[in-house]
């Protein structure tokens, strides 16, 4: 391969065994040479997966038809390996569903997305055991293709709003299914457009002549034959979006359609022959599915993040503009310490998320067996931290992702970059499966029964150090070290939650209602909110550090610590003013701090190329002329440009219909 | 108008006259009548312009179809206007310029903005009286369509290293352009690709044996009557971008190309006909259209984020959700506080930077008497302010639209919306024409060299502050007031001026050099630089207030007040820590602040609607789903998605190719 000079001189000097890491990120040596094999049974399909016109050319309608063309090889490649996975086991189908969602070539998301992160969990977790003997295997081998449909039109954050209901008729034993409004349709689902023929729907259920709230139903949407819709269903796609076109989003409305009564998801909740509602054991058992795709969302975040700071990180070392000394040859820009401010605090996010929301998944799962044994006592911590984590996750990497986009200057505009669709993709993530802002609140909500409840509860782990940080007080002498930082980050939090507690009883004391005086307060409630997640997040990242680089070599063990403080240092100086007004750092520690950031970036510049090569993203996944191993920018984007169906004729007849009657005055 | 209810209650109880407001935005009562008279002549062709298959669905090379099309019929309307203008007077053209892009009807941007934005001022700055003659009239009646060429494929912002060569000879008395690499080809000159026929193009300028550096050539680049590239030309379109894919942005290179003497702009410099070279009296006078281009650029900036928060702001008043107390019915999302938080520092950064970029451009006119006398004191000085500006107003654009995007939840991320297309105009102008983090260090370039010369130098207006503060004392008692707050982000600016000049100092103390120090302290050169530009935006929207407010009414003048002090504390609230950091605010202070803060939000809530109504952007302009002026938010939304191609058949074709052989296990 003829790579470009200084990315090969980046690769000699770098300090580690790139390997070591890739196979650490990939979590062993194993899943390494798996994704590997994955890998080369894709490359052998290259022609029909990256040939043609490029899909930033073609029409939305064209988009998705290429969507499905390239998917179905891809998902026939991986449901190989898929197969021998247990499906019934959700730690396992975790890594299954990461290992799918890595291996997605369209660069706008893929249509089969849902079925395998949302329809097969969600119908895990809520089918009885007889109901999943029935549609599982099928949903499995993708005999059929499953949705997701709970947000409407005129509902999504509040699902106790939803329009859509399911009317048990005890005479026929079915459920009617109806959409009364033009707000009730429901609009989002992935796959629904013209993928999907069924679909889990979440309705408002109706008995016996009462209201029983919002149950999950499956729904069967098209013939399995002819793919036409069935009769009282109206569905379609929901039209262009900002990124993601290749996921098919679709509505769907329901003009009194019967579905038999076993259709109504049965582990939980259930509907008798004769009408009578069975109520849940336990409502709060559903946190479990939506634990599972807030960690899979954060996983996923951080699989873009990952792209998009490969791609600007090895721009930046191509790139040569400028000199830093006058008469000197214009130098990389990765020199200039304002790029390294904006590149490697996104490699080293990619690995504190990755690290903390792997912590929360095996916390999770140890958990789960205290669920068997009836113990809930932690699903509401996991439920508050799940949310913020993916708050957090999604807003960071969003922004990181547009920062990297943006150190690329113009070239990273260019959709052949890849960083647009990146970026689009991470965007989207903010607003969906619940919105950032509505998120951190639930977290709040939770840590603010929390503090209230201090004296008196009993308090699980991720909240315990509201109380040693209080009992042990927060005026201690600042230190500039790591666990000093995540002390000064802890008092923060606690602070921050007291406040608002004091806050809104001060609302309260002048005449406000308990809602009036929360609602007044949620700007500072979302803080408070976001402070207690960065506490997590960067206690995980260093305690799960220091716990796993005994198994690394000296060299990888010196350069992830170096990550490890480079996260800290960054978000210490981002969050100064929390420091400064609840901690008693000094003035002249922020500058001691700042002084050690700028060094930090500094020790990191030798190994940033090495860094980013061990995320091991191969062309044909990254799809990025800045972004390639071989470092050929210029060019690449010349290639590509030339690949645009405009460039295929010199003139345009636009020319001669609209422009030259101008440009002649005789329009 | 069938209206939305929730909407129409919002406008029965805005406080103030929306109409007084919109005159004062457009500058006066006659450029309203203006506006609107050509809105009207826009609508008299609503289904040439706006008919068919939106654009959204359409391929790239439709969608430069579309462009020509629908802009060349919008161009005649506006150039009858336009011929009352002055071409030669740069005050006048701005208006008619912003005026222009004002009636941009394709979302991502129209392939004329080059010819009006860059290539006619650059012409009219650097073309001497006898080139001015000869090509002006042309251009300014669009019988020729230019670009303006700079930026290569390898060089952006270190314009002297730019490849592209012009060498005279003297035998021919002609230049020859030449391309010497790949990188020399010049990319993103917008309408370059298949629309412009002629071109401004800056290359290095060798004659005898020497280079005098970059000049600018006028270059024919299409045949006129057949709009084929001329020999030795080779043009085409760069490719798909994350937006503004109407611009069409271009690439050219050249093959010993031959242009006469007279083709190079001879207003500074010059080529006598041996070859002599004769110099530019002074290389500063190039600042002025670079001032020029900045300010437009705010202009605009501003125009993408009134109709992103128009969108945003009247969703928010007809969406429902959630209930603020139990058992009411679902609130208007607009009465969250987290919603408020979001929008009206949208709208209050509108007054504030159009304010400011106002008060900008009246200066630089003035100073424009200053230059033609030869005193050019004040050029630096308005060329950093202009640098600053344009960085920290399309940075925080690109910021609040993107929020507000997100605050539109999922339906923000529908192209029907307009939302997305909006972000992405703004997004590119955070590194076009000039690299925001570049600019910023230019900006702080200049504000270390007047640190440095403190106690020397005769300080022009903007920078006064500097000397003023250092000597008055910053450890005055603070002052939680507009006046206060001003006076404290003056300190900040000061401080931290001061300690970038310590830092450095320290640093080549230690042994670095001047440039390695510059490069180890640029991090927190730019936050100087954008300290600095706070105190001009935030001051200059303060003053201009005091100063116009007296010709509002008493009802309009409340609610400005309101703005003024929301923007204030907005920004105090954010750069708290460098306030706690370098002045004597204390926590309660801040407390103090972050409850007025909320307050003036409650305080703007009933007036939101009004304020964007305000802004007076007609529908056909907006093109949004969630934001026209009558609120059928829904209804628009799923009407638009019925228009998509895929949705004109129940079934794909790609089922029956690779979906069905999927599900029935036969692929």
């Amino acid at each position: 391969m003829n790579v470009n000079k200084d990315l090969q001189n980046e690769r000699n000097k770098c300090s580690f065994n790139v390997r070591e890491l890739t196979e650490f990120i990939d979590g062993g040596k194993n899943r390494t040479l798996e994704r590997k094999h994955i890998e080369k049974l894709i490359l052998a399909q290259k022609d029909e997966l990256f040939g043609g016109t490029p899909e930033d050319y073609l029409s939305h309608k064209e988009k998705y038809e290429r969507a499905i063309q390239t998917n179905v090889i891809i998902l026939k490649i991986v449901q190989d390996f898929m197969r021998d996975a247990n499906g019934g086991d959700l730690t396992n189908y975790r890594d299954v569903l990461t290992t799918l969602l890595n291996f997605v070539v369209s660069r706008e998301g893929t249509p089969f997305a849902l079925h395998f992160m949302m329809f097969l969990p969600v119908f895990l977790s809520q089918a009885d055991e007889e109901q999943q003997m029935e549609w599982l295997p099928r949903a499995w081998n993708c005999n059929i293709i499953g949705s997701y449909a709970q947000t409407e039109l005129g509902h999504g954050t509040f699902i106790r709003g939803l329009e859509t209901t399911a009317t048990y008729d005890a005479a026929t034993k079915e459920f009617v299914l109806h959409s009364p409004t033009v707000t009730s349709y429901k609009w989002w689902p992935g796959a629904l457009g013209h993928t999907a023929n069924y679909c889990v729907v979440v309705a408002q259920l109706h008995t016996k002549g009462q209201c029983h709230g919002i149950h999950s139903f499956i729904v069967q949407v098209r013939d399995e034959e002819t793919h036409m819709p069935l009769a009282g269903i109206r569905v379609g796609e929901i039209g262009a979006k900002m990124g993601l076109n290749m996921i098919n989003n679709g509505f769907i409305g329901f003009n009194h359609v019967r579905i038999p009564r076993r259709h109504l998801l049965m582990k939980h909740a259930q509907v008798l022959e004769d009408g009578t509602y069975v109520k849940s054991r336990n409502s709060k058992l559903n946190y479990g599915a939506m634990v599972f795709v807030r960690v899979v969302i954060v996983f996923d975040s951080v699989n873009y993040l990952s792209k998009a700071v490969t791609i600007a990180t090895r721009f930046a070392a191509v790139r040569r503009q400028s000199q830093l000394k006058a008469n000197e040859p214009e130098c990389q820009i990765i020199d200039f310490l304002t790029q390294q401010h904006k590149l490697f605090i996104g490699i080293a996010t990619c690995h504190a998320l990755k690290m903390t929301a792997t912590k929360l998944w095996d916390t999770f799962n140890e958990v789960q067996q205290q669920l068997r044994g009836g113990n809930l006592e932690r699903l509401p911590e996991l439920h508050a931290l799940a949310c913020c984590l993916k708050a957090v996750s999604t807003a960071d990497t969003a922004a990181l992702a547009e920062g990297g986009r943006r150190a690329c200057g113009g070239h990273g505009y260019m959709r052949s970059s890849g960083l647009p669709q990146t970026c689009a993709v991470l965007d989207a993530a903010c607003t969906f499966e619940g919105d950032n802002t509505v998120l951190l609140l639930q977290t709040a909500r939770f840590l603010v029964k929390v503090w209230r409840g201090l004296d008196t509860l009993k308090l699980t782990p991720t909240v315990a150090y509201l109380r040693t940080t209080l009992t042990e007080g927060f005026n201690d002498k600042w230190e500039n070290t790591v666990e000093g930082i995540i002390k000064g980050f802890q008092t923060v939090s606690m602070r921050k939650i007291s406040e608002c507690v004091s806050c809104m009883a001060k609302r309260i004391m002048s005449g406000m209602s308990q809602e009036e005086a929360w609602n007044m307060t949620s700007v500072q409630l979302v803080a408070a909110a976001e402070s207690h997640c960065r506490v997590i997040i960067i206690s995980y990242f260093h305690e799960e550090f220091v716990k796993v680089s005994s198994s690394f070599s000296p060299a990888l063990r010196r350069v992830m610590k170096l990550l490890v403080e480079l996260y800290t240092l960054y978000w210490a100086l981002d969050k100064l003013q929390d420091l400064l007004k609840y901690t008693s750092i000094s003035k002249t520690n922020t500058e001691q701090l700042q002084e050690r950031y700028e060094d930090t970036l500094n020790a990191l510049r030798p190994d940033a190329v090495g860094l980013v090569d061990a995320f091991d993203i191969m062309d044909e996944i990254l799809q990025s002329t800045l972004g390639a191993y071989d470092g050929r920018v210029y060019e690449r984007l010349m290639e590509e440009a030339l690949k645009s169906p405009l460039n295929a004729e010199p003139v345009n007849r636009s020319f001669h219909q609209y422009l030259k009657p101008l440009m002649q005055g005789k329009l």
